[in-house]
This record gives structure tokens, sequence and C-alpha cells, in this order.
């Protein structure tokens, strides 16, 4: 394996980072995506050096690395409508303040500029993130929403996501978004219209995370191929479908996590329905050569014991394609 | 056939109601369930003796019968958060107000309550409709949505619609609500969880319509076995799948209605993928006696072409179960 | 059509023979296969030449013809055990007699042989039947049954049958047996066996019947294609799965016919899950040119409907074969 | 794991239970569930405190728990019918005595409510085991069974299984039935049929074993949720279905084990198409604390071989759920 | 329908025109889709305007229209390699010639453009065909076939075929070629590579015909939607699958057509495994208002029978688009 | 395991023969398949015992036998036509000479007896090989060939196959063929009429290679069991399905080995879609005790890597049958 394997700790940050590094250095890691949640990274801090080199001196001090760092939960709030509890219960209260939407959204896209510019400091050129979007609740389709409403949908998350890509521009960073319901973009052909809303401008790829794309009926492999040039990051979350009995639906009945009467959950990796290995045929295939790294997530297994689980699996999975071209042995007289 | 078949007016609303009922008629359709919306229905007007046998007339006048009224469109209101654009576009001005939300879903909760009047002012004993969610946004469970949210939802729910309920029970009507997304109850275990948080009261049971459940993989035949208490009203809104090629999913994509890039499709009744004859055959295991309710939508198909055509359907299909038992003929020795 | 359509009058013997005759000329039908219970036909009075010269009166009358008479009930107490109430259901008095198992086996025996007698006296040249078994109670392998136990199973077959085709030969009939749970053959392989036991005697073929093969997860297209030499007749009884939910079993749940949680069911041909279409094309391949014979069978729907219809659907879908190749249209330069 | 993983003997009674022990213990299973045949135990000496105190000893020489016995073989006889060469094969002479039916089955009756006594005396609160069917030859449904046959065997058992029940209760003692074919409760409608026969009786509960829910179409993880209160035992068999070439059909055409024109087999744990993963899920959600037991039946495979590769998979799959809630880690902020 | 019907002539062309011309035209068809082959058309008598005005009054005799003309099989002799038997046998004299393989090529390459002048001289904008190809020998892949072999065979289909297409330009007429084996294209990669090895040339589209699609597991309606702007012309030629048994295979096992033991085979339109409904509906999405062509062939059906089914089924599946948004009724008030 | 485990050299053939056996030896193979070409064997040096020996002497060395030796690449050669580049890649300056394709054919026929003599030295008597075939190139269909064409191709193969097959009969070894596309037998028909045209000669048997089947649609286990007496090699190469997406086709589409839009590729022994285990436990049904060969290719993966990985693969899932019969334990009673 010449691409590292990297642990996601947006799942580990109730545990302090140095513990989080400790553990995944003893697994056999070779570097962490860190969340910027959690005492694990704070994009508000980017301009202390002191702050920066300290993050750096702990991963040394476990020899792991940092290739991306991910700002989900920031990301989700710059375009979110409505903004509600949900959202106050992920933000900090520096992003937060007092709630009022429209302050939560602008004040998220301030932090995603820092985020830009903290990766910039950490030597990481990629960050991973959600976009939030206006219309993701007009998925229902009911009552009808018209095809203005779309439109403007993709226009705001234009309008709102271009000058944060100008920072991302400035710093020599690329933004990857993780195709994911509740984002602008949740599936193939929304992947389509919003890389057509943002002109295909380059600073802006995809995070390839299969885990929604099961239950939808995605195929992640073409994804992969199809999407060749925007591949910057790749996330192994894994899902379990738990359907075909008719009662069990695709969205998941209002069913907390690791309740088998959702058609749906997320397991721990190599343990559901992705076909990782053709996946990483794909990667080797487009030449991606970044970072493979694992999102565990599993409501019904401990994750002591499925994140090392988890590295095996990819490890024995995500090979190298071979040096030479297989025919030359065949053809030999 | 004893059971009539009857034309759903919601989707012919642009039309005067005379003009729908002309068009029913002639194909041989028995009755009409009648929409409160356009001209068909006001429930507003439920005082005016007048006004009813008007419209009984008309019915009468084309040898049409009414066995159930609907209005989605208003029980959408009573529930949903946010109350938006959406809702301006298909709510009356009496209803929409000043399109403050809470005013909004109060002036509905009153339109309801007057649907149920003017139901048994012309002498029909089941209202079809929709209850509106303050939770179905939470669907894609992202930010994730708390176990108190959730069942803060389902008391809001049952908090709007008791006292709607009551006067149902006044009046001697019963409520069939429409499984669908955007709705509290989208599938089988949110039904579930519905009926308990009313307290399985009776006034409160369900409309048949499988065309949201093939795409969700929800089995609609056990459906009608599982609830058989409930089934108050059919809706045979049929549904096509369009999936399969790892490019459409299931969540429609936001792109317009009769686009083949959505993973699914209404079609016309008898076109699609619902299993009828199972489900009839089901119906009379059950014992239904009520109408089988033809709900045609087909974004692809001209409304005057498939309308005859899916009555010629359902007439071929939701044959009654023979009067006596089978093996009668056989065991003659 | 140059192959006649006619009823299976199994399943209408709580009717007279009359009244049957009626209905099915009335609709169209070529033909009866006519059931020897009820009053349809009585094999005890072979002999009398007038009694047979009536029914074939009866039927000439109604303008059909008999191709092929059926003897199932009697069949099935040849080599069953245990006899009890079931059969007694059934069975005439004069095979039940005073119900001792071996007597009620013996008398059905003889009455098989007077079907053969009977049949050879109305110009028939093929009678059809079950030949029930002593080993189908050990189809659920617990306790174990030996091999031996089975091996004796089908030795007391060949000793129960080969007499009776001894009779057959004499007359110049064959027995088409029907494959079917219960009986000494009931899937592919105890086909391939009981074939085996029986010497491949040419007086002992198939009736190919197509409605259990279905729900055991049988090929009947390739059945025909594999016993080509032995389908000595044909009926058209179609079945229905209701599988897929996880509580419906393949075993039926000993509910009753029509109960739509069984795994399968029989509807009306035409409306079940049989490749009627290419069954019909193999029939051609092999060069059947018997009767096509419609095996009308459903609990949830009335008779009278679906016997005509069946007689249309089978028309439109067992087309002749065309006269000449067909490359040669194509091949014109 | 904090479950006991324990090996069912019942397929190893031809060896000294020691011998098995010492295997067992070898391989580092927890404990056994011991069979009521071979030397293994035998409920007639429940009275003799030095027999029961040296089955103790041997196992804590090994290191071996034991939580719950069987008795499939003579709850197999107590309402079969026929009672015939097969249940010669494996009732002890005791049971058998002259072989009348009736006689068997009572005899039969009495061992079960031994099995009960001498599982108190054990410290056993568990008795797994069959219950026979006199109606289970009726599955065939030919000749047809007439409802009032069916409810006749519902009634057979209850009336054969209560007082067995009664001394089950008198010495705080539990009866798993497994489902199974032959069996009075077989699938899930007939489980369910059975509950009301015996009228939700607490003292009968469920062995939920899965080998023979696949090949009949059955859900076994849905099962374990639906009947969660009743979930007494789980044996780990598991099964191997190979259809799908059009042939080989569900119901074994009475070929041997192992024999590949089978539609289904058993084979070694692990090695079939059971969804053990998802089912071990299941019995954490309905919190199953009892032991997980590797029933090994493969004929194919040599179970010296088998059986410590089953008890590895059982450990890799069957694992704890996590001791806190999976959002906790995610909602820091 | 405000798309013609028609009735390609190619599978009719043992028969002279005028006796097509009479069966169609009583069948009602609305046109001919008239193949260069037998008498139906001549391409080496294009400048005899006699020749051609005789063939449109023959066809304004029958009250019938020409919009597309076909030489499928001078096309395939363009490329192919090697030139045999199987050429002689559906090449004219003129165009065989001495059979000498480079000859056959070069006259049947004058035969093409011929083709197109034919085609303007009759008023028609589309020439159907196949191309023929030196490379599709290869498809076996033993012995490899090096990447330079496959090159080699796009550059000679483009080099051969570049002069015919230039004829084409010239007098203002399209060519479509039939995905198809044997063919440069034949599936949906190879059509990608062809289309950019004739430089994207408009002159080169697609005559959409999903007889080969289905059995190779193309989609054959994402094919009508990725090509959008190429389908020139629409075959409805229907085909089904009789696969599953374990022993038919994919590649026909060199049977001959109607032969229940290939894998798949051409059937009369309806009544195979084209999801035509679909189709029709991305006909309608792309906007095509061209022909809709019955290409009829199925071996095992007399062609008289089939035809005016087809007829039928065409008719009744291939609806226009409706006029209107379908949501302008729903959203009224 | 008490079948020998042997790697297929003919993938390895760029290496020499001695690094080949010393790399299998270190993974733990029992022995080696040689391939006749590369330097590991030449046919043409048969009767040098010297260098016979020194071969012997080689695999010795390292402890490694011999139990069969394949020619593929001389066997293709025999019947092949055309034979062009493809061949003139594969082929010794030896069996190719001037390249006219009879004069290759019968080099390469001289070759193959050469093999037969060259295997009775080694004392092995199998040689696995390739058939080639006049009619592949028809499987196309089009233009179609006529029956005598495919007819004669069997003839041809028959004619050119049997003086071969008298060399193998004088020296006594079987030829084992490889049924493969490209080659006289390429699938379950096929190799039933190539055995017909062969007279069911017994020095002509099977190779059985699943690899090429998957894709086909057969079934490669029934594939055992019916050809039971005819298996008389095992090669292990897996194949894995890329289907599904309705772009990537069965065929190919003219694209490398590894390229993820090809239907099907080659990979790795255990990572494909072949049901191994159930293939090994038919070889233990029809009693096959020869080598198991593993043939690796897998041209996205090193072949280091994977051939030790195959291996292990292979000793897990081809155990032997056990001694003695299963149900013994379970009857004691």
């Amino acid at each position: 394996m010449t691409r590292p394997i990297t642990l996601f700790t947006g799942q580990w940050a109730d545990l302090p980072l140095e513990e989080v590094a400790r553990l995944a250095s003893g697994w056999g890691y070779d570097g962490l995506e860190l969340a910027c949640w959690g005492d694990h990274l704070d994009p508000w801090q980017w301009e202390d050096d002191a702050y920066v080199q300290g993050k750096l001196d702990l991963l040394a001090k476990y020899d792991l690395k940092v290739y991306a760092i991910s700002n989900h939960l920031k990301g989700q709030a710059v375009c979110d409508d409505p903004i509600d509890q949900r959202h106050r219960d992920i933000l900090s209260d520096t992003v937060w303040g007092d709630g009022d939407p429209e302050g939560v959204r602008q004040r998220a896209a301030e932090e995603m500029k820092h985020t830009a510019r903290l990766a910039a400091k950490l030597g990481v050129k990629t960050v991973i993130g959600f976009t939030g979007s206006s219309i993701w609740k007009y998925v229902a389709m009911f009552p009808p929403a018209s095809q203005e409403l779309i439109d403007a949908g993709y226009q705001d998350f234009a309008d709102r996501w271009n000058p944060i890509l100008d920072v991302f521009d400035e710093v020599g960073v690329r933004f990857a978004h993780e195709v994911h319901p509740s984002e602008i973009a949740y599936d193939y052909w929304t992947t389509v219209r919003t890389l057509e809303a943002i002109g295909h401008r380059k600073t802006f790829g995809l995070n390839w995370d299969p885990s929604h794309f099961i239950w939808q009926g995605l195929n992640p492999v073409d994804f992969i191929l199809e999407f060749k040039d925007l591949i910057y990051h790749v996330d192994c979350k894994d899902v379990k479908l738990n359907l075909g009995n008719g009662r069990n639906g695709r969205l998941g009945s209002h069913l907390p996590w690791s309740d088998l009467r959702r058609g749906w959950d997320f397991v721990s990796t190599g343990r559901g329905d992705v076909p990782w290995e053709t996946a990483f045929r794909a990667l080797n295939q487009i030449g991606y050569d970044g970072p493979i790294s694992v999102e565990w997530e599993d409501a019904g297994m401990d994750r002591l014991v499925g994140a090392p689980e988890a590295l095996e699996f990819v490890k024995r999975n995500a090979f190298d394609a071979p040096a030479a071209a297989f025919d030359a042995a065949f053809s030999s007289r």
C-alpha cells in the first residue's frame, strides 16, 4: 500500500485528540483526518502559530500524518434553512451566537474560510465538508416546489459558497464536498446540477463517501469513474440495507440508529453493502493517490473493536495496481 | 363489481366541476371523490344548504355518487413547519391570510373541521387528507434530530389533530389519512407510531394509496392486511420505478415529474409497479366494501386518454370475491 | 390454433355435466377433459354401452369433444399412506367401502383399471391422474427416513401400478401422471427416480401441470423439453407467489385457499406466475399436438368470470408455430 | 462477548459425552447444550442425584457449563401421526415399548415431563425440543384437509402439551419449541396459530433456529424482533440454498444430505445463507442474554474441522452491543 | 399519435413489395421502412426517375408513406473481415462479383453511396444500416487482441465510412447506424468509441433498436437519453431472455432461432423484455418526432398474426406526451 | 486435503520456470500445471530424455509434482479461422512458420501430438488445452450462418482432432478441453454437441474452468454434476461481474483487462463470483481426486500478492468430504 490509511476523528470527538491519536497509532493507522470540532481542531485559531504547531507536534509524537481536515458541521450551516435546534446541538457558541438564522449562516461561512486558512497553515491541501441546502426540505415534493424554488436553491448555494471558495483559492486549498442527504448535492443528478451551479470551478470537488449511495440505489463505483477528476478525498463509511420485509422503509421511519426496523444503517467498514474492493480498483483506475480514510460509525458495535478491524479490512482490499500490464506474461510464446 | 369506482377530482381542479362530472360520467365512473379546492368543493360554505344541494344536484345530473371527499391541501398545513411559498401556492386566501405560519396552521385546522361538517351535510362518512408534520424535515437525519425532537413532533400532531377529530366525532365522520412523505405517517413504522400517538382513536383511519410505498420498499398488500380495520378509503394511484442504472436515485434528484432521470414517477393506474390485483384481493379478504377511487396522475400521458383506460383496468382486476367457498366443487365424489 | 382447447371438469363436479357442457360450449371451448367423479363419469359403468354413448351424445349435443379423461382422486388412493378422513371426503362409497386402508387402495386400483377401459370405450387415448405415495409423508425429513424407506416407497409404487398399467396396455390407453406434491413424483428429481422405478415403461407418461412447479422453484419450460417424449397431456393451472415479506412461507402455513398470508395460491389461468407463452412455444418445439386443457381454480374469483377469460388468454398465447422457417425471408438478396 | 457460546451435542451422540466435552473444551466452547439421547443425558434418571451430579462433575472437569438441555426426539413423538419406523429408529426402547402409536405418544409425553424435572435438577431453566404434529402430513394439501381437521390438529397439540407444561411450571423450567417442518409450528403463521392454541402461555416459548427459515422464504431476523419476549434459546444451524437451475426443488426430492441435487442443505455455521450478523444484532436489540449455541450439521464436511471453525465465526460476529449510545460522540461541538 | 408507425420490410423481402404494401396498409400501418433488397428497393437504380416514381406510386396506391430506407446487408460488407459464404448468401451478384473480399467491400461501399442518393430522390432524410467491423471477431479476446489491433479496427471503420458519409452530406441525408453485434458499435462503450473515431460527425447517427441490448445487459432507455441528439430512427424489435437454468447461455450456443435452448430469441414486438413504454416516454422526452418502425421477427410465430398485433401494441404504448405540464391542475387553490 | 493444489504456470511464462518453481514452493503449492510455452515446456523436445529429466529434476528440487501439462496456445491454432496476427503473437516460430493458415493449423496439430508424447514421458496422464474453432466467428449470427456452416464447423473439429486423439490413445494420455469462448465448445449446449461430434470418445474430456461460465449465465456446479465422468482436470480461475449500470455490457466492449467499464473481468481466485465452495463439494460428490489447480489472473492486482492468497483460499474451501455418513450420529437413541 502506497496510499496512507487514516482515521476520521469526527466520531471520536468526545475524546481528547491525544487519546484518539494514541489509539489510532496503536492500531497502525498512518494518519488522522482531523475534525474541526471537539478539541481536535478550532479553525478560529488559525492565526495562532503555536496552536497550529502544537497540533502537528501531537501528531508527530504518535507518528501520524494529516492529509486532510474536515468541517462538516459548520459547512452544513452555511446554506441550511431552517436553522433550528438540531444546529444548536452541533454548533459552537461562536457560530450559533444569538441563533438568528442568517447570522448563523454568515458566521458558519466565516468559519469555513478560516478552515481553509488553517488547512494551509497545517500544510494540508484538502478540506472536507458539507454545504447545507435551502431546498433539501423540498425533497418530499409535497407541497410541490416550483422549478423557480429549486433553481433559487442552487443559486443560493452558489452565492454563499463562491466567496468562501475565493478564500480557498487564495490559500491554495481545495474543498471536497461530501454527497449526502441534506446537502445541495445528495445524489448523481444533483451533483451534476451543483457542479453546473458553481461553473465547474475546480476548487470545488468531491469527498467520495458511499454510505448514502447504497440505500438511494446509486452506484458508488461508477460515481468514481464519472467524476474522476473531482475525487479529492475518500471516506470509507459502510452501510447495510435491512429491507425486503415490506415494513422497513428507505426513509428510516424516524427510528434511532441501530434499530433493526430501519431500512438501512451504518455499520463498521467492511461489514456492509458497499462494494469496497471494486471501488478501490476504480480509485486505482483514475489514479487517485490520496489518503483512504476510515469513517467509522456503527451504533451496534463497540468502536474500540471496530476501528482496528476496519483498518485490517481496508489494508486487505485497497491494494495497489500492479506495476506492469498483465498481458506481458501471457503472450510469451 | 359491487363496489363503486370513483374518480378523484384533485388533479382536475383546473376544470369546472361540471366538466369533470361530464367526462367521468361519460367514461363510466360511478362517482367522484370530490376535492375541496378549485370550484369543486368549499368547506367554508358548509352551512349554506343551497350550496350543498347544488353540488348534489350536479352529481345527480350526471348520475354520479359521492362517497368521500378530500382535503389534502389544508390538512397538510395543519402541522407543517416550515410554512412557506409552497403552501402559498396551494392554499386559498382565506387560509393563507397574512401568511404568518401559526395563523395559517390554525385556519387550516378550522377548514378541516368545516370539511367534516360539509361531509356530514353531503351524507358522506369519510374525509381523506394529509396531516402535515413538523418533523418530516428531519427525515434527512442531518444534523441529527434528538429523540426528544421526534417525540415532540408526534405530540404536536396529536395536539393539533385531536380537536379536529372531536368535530369529526360530533358529526359522525371519519378521517382517512393518506400515508405519504411529508406527513406524520409516511411508512409502516411511522404509521404504527402515529396510531399510538393518537391513542388508536377510531376516528382516525387510513386512506390506502400505494403510490409512495413502492419506491420506499414497502409492501402495499401487507399494509392492507395489517391495518385491516383502519382502511377507510382506497385511492388507486400508480407509480413506476426507473432505477437500476446507478444514477437515478430514490429521492428524485429535485427533478420535475416525467423526467426519466428520476428514480420513480407517477403513472396512469395500471401502468406502474403496484401489485393491483393482489391488493384488490386483499381488500376482498378484509371485507372492504367502500369505493375504489382512481387517483389519476401521469405527467407523461394525456389525462383524457388515461382516465378511461384506468377505469377499464380497475374493473378488470378489482373483481369481487366469489359467493361460495371454492372447495365445494372439488370434494364432490 | 390447430390444437383443441378443453376445460377440465374436476372443479365443476358440483354441477351436472350437462350444465358444465352448456357453459363451456357457450364460452367457445372445443371440448372437455372429463373428471371421473360427480355425475361426470363413472368408470365402474365402463361396460354399459348405453352409459358410454350417453356421455358422447351429451358432448355432441354441445359440439364438444373429449380427448382425455381424468381420475386424480382414485389414483391418489392407490399408494397413499395413511388413508384417512381426507380420502373419505373425496372417494365414492364403492371405493371407500369399510375404510380399511389396504382395501381402499385395492378398490382404487380396480377403479383405475376401469378408467382405462372406459377411456378406450370413449375413444380416448389418455387418462390423467395422480399416483399417491407411501413416502410423501417423509418429505419433512424428520424423523429422518432411511434410504431403505425411500427405496421401499418407490418399489411400492411400482408394485401397485404395474398391474394397473398392464390393463392400460391391453386397451391401448396411456396414463399421464400429474407431477404434484403428495405423489410419488412431485418434482424434477423424483420424476427421474419414478421413471426409473417403473422401468421407463412408455405406458406411464406425464400430464404437464406447472401449478406446483413455480413455488417449488422448478422450471416448467425446461421440464417440457427434458421429458419431451413423455408429455402426454397439458393442464393449464396457474399459481401466484405471494412471498417476500419474510412471513409468508412456501409451505402454505395450513391456511385456506385465497388467504393472502399463504406464500402462494392458485389463480385463474393467465393471472399467475407461470411463463405460459414460453411454455406453449416449448410444446410447439417438442411437437405436442394434443389438447391444451384449462384447469381453472381460483378461490378468490368467480369461476363464471374466470373460465371464459382463461380461454381467451390461452387462445392468444398458445399460437401455432409458423409453417416455414423464418430465415427464408431474410436471406433474399 | 458476555454471552456464552455452547455446542449442541445432538449431532455428536455417537460419541461418549466425555469425548464431546473434551473436544468442545479444547476448541474453546463455554458450555454444552446437552442432548437427551446417546449417553449424554437420560431424563428417566432425573431422580438419581448421583447421576445428575456425575454429569455436572464431568462438565466441571472440562470447565464447561450447561445452560439448556434438549430433547427433540421425544418431543417429536408426543403429537406425531403416524408413528412409524422412523420413530423406532430414534426412540429408546423405554419410549417405543410395543410400538403402539398412542402408547408411544404417552410415554414420550412422560419423558418430556421428566426432562423438565431433570433440567431443574441440573439448575437449568430451559428445555429445547420439538412438539410433533398430527397435521403436518396435511401440508401437501392433497387430498384437501378440511378446516375442521386443521383446527383439530392444533387442539390435539394443546391437549397433549398443556399437561406437560404444567410440570414445567411446577419445576420452574421453560420449554423452547424449535420452529421446524414436521412440527405444529413450522413457519411464521403457524407459530402465531400455535401460540393462540396454547393461550399464549409463557411457559411455552421458542428456540430460534433459522436453518429451516431460509428455504421456506422466512425472515429469521424479523422473527426475533416479532417474538422478542419468547426467544428463550438460540441454536446456530446454517443452511445453504442450491436452487435456481430449475431442477433442484425446495422440497428436497427425497435425496440424501450433501447430495447437490437437493435444493438446500445444512452447512457448517457461517458457510450458509443465514444473515448471522444481523440476527445477532437483533438478539442484542431484544436484550437476549442467554447462550448462543452452535448446532453443527454439515454432511459434506468433517465435523472435527467444522466445529472449531464455527466457534470462531460466532465469536467474530455475535459481538455485544456497545455500552453507550453512539450519537454522544458526534454531537460534541 | 402524431408520429407515424411504419413496418420495416426487411423480413418480408421474400414477398413482392406490392404484397407487403397491401398487407401493411390493411393492418393500418402509416408507412414502410423499405429494405434495399428483394424487389423492394435497388439503390443501383437511383438515377432512374421512373423507377423511383414507380416506388412512390406504389406506396401512394396503398396510402403509405416512406420516411426512411434501410440497407443493413450492404453496410455490413463495407468493413467486414472475413468476407465469406455468409455474405455470399445475402449479397446481390452485383456486389459479390468474384467474391474477392476487398472488391466486395468496395462495391458494398459504392452501393451505400447510391443508397444515400436514392434516399434523396425518394425525399427521405434517413438511411438505416450496419457498418460491418474488422474487429468484431476479436470479441472473444482469445487469442488476445492487442490494443493496436483494436485501434486499427476503429481507424479502418473511419477510413471506409468517411467517404461514404461525404456523399450523404452532398445529398443531405443522414446515416443511422444500428448498434448490433458484428458491427463496429455493438454496445454502449463501443458506441462512444465509434463516435470518437468518426469525429462526432453529425451525418452519422443511430438507429435505436433495443433487441440486442437486453441480452447484453444494456439499458435501452438510458441509451436514448444519453445519445439524445443522435437518435435518427427507431426500430421496434423485441427480444426475450430464456436464461436462468444454468444451461442456456448468453451467446446462443450456435443454435437456430426459436430453439428454446438458446439464452434469448427475438419475439413479436410487445411479447419480449424490452421496456417499451418507458422507452417511448424517453423518445418523448428527447423530442423524437420521426417514425416508430416495427421490425417484426419471431421465428416461433406466424408473421401474419404477429405484425398486426405488434401495430396495436405500439399504438397503445407509444402515446404522445401531453400538451401542457401536469402541475397546472394540481396547484389550483 | 488429500488432493494436491497446483499452480498453472501459463500466466508466469515471462519468468524462468525455476523462478516460478521457487515462488510456488515457497508459498506452499504442491505442484505445477506446466505450460507448454515460455521456457517451461517444449513439446518438440519430447524425445530428448535429458530434457525431460531436467524438468523433473527441477521440480523435485523444489519439492513440487506435476500432474498435468497445458498447451492452450497451440491447441487454439488447430481449428481456428482466421489465423492472423493474434496467433503470430502467441505461437513459436516453429508453429507459425510462414504463417500460411493451413500450414499453421497442421503444425499446431503436430505439436499437440508431441504434447501427448511429452506428457507420457513426464508420467502425466492429462493434457489441458483449447481446440480452436472455425465457427466461433459466427457467434454474432450476422450475417446469418446456415445450419450447414455450423454443422461443417463441428465436422472440421472432429476431422482435425481425431488424429491427434489417436496419438493420445497410443501413449495413454487424455485430453481435457477447457470450455471457453473461441473454442468449439464454449458453453453447455455446445459442449453437448461437441461430445456428439467426437462420438463421446473418452480420450476427450473436460478441464473445468468456470471463469467464462459466470458471465454467460451458466451454472458451473451443475456442469460438474452433468459431465461427471468427463471432468479430467480443474482450473480455479475467478471472474467478477461488473454489470447492472446499463452501460457495461457482457461482451467486454473491446476494452482492456482491469478497465472497470468492462462488464466482467478476471480476478484473483476467491475474489470473484464463482461459487467455489459449492463447486468443490460437487467435485467431492463425483469423486474427483485429481489436482486442484490455481489459474491466477487479475490485471488489477500484483500476482506476488495474489497467488499465495489464492492458495490459502483454496485450502480453506476445497475440504475433503467426511469419511462417514453424517446421520450415524443423529440416530443414536
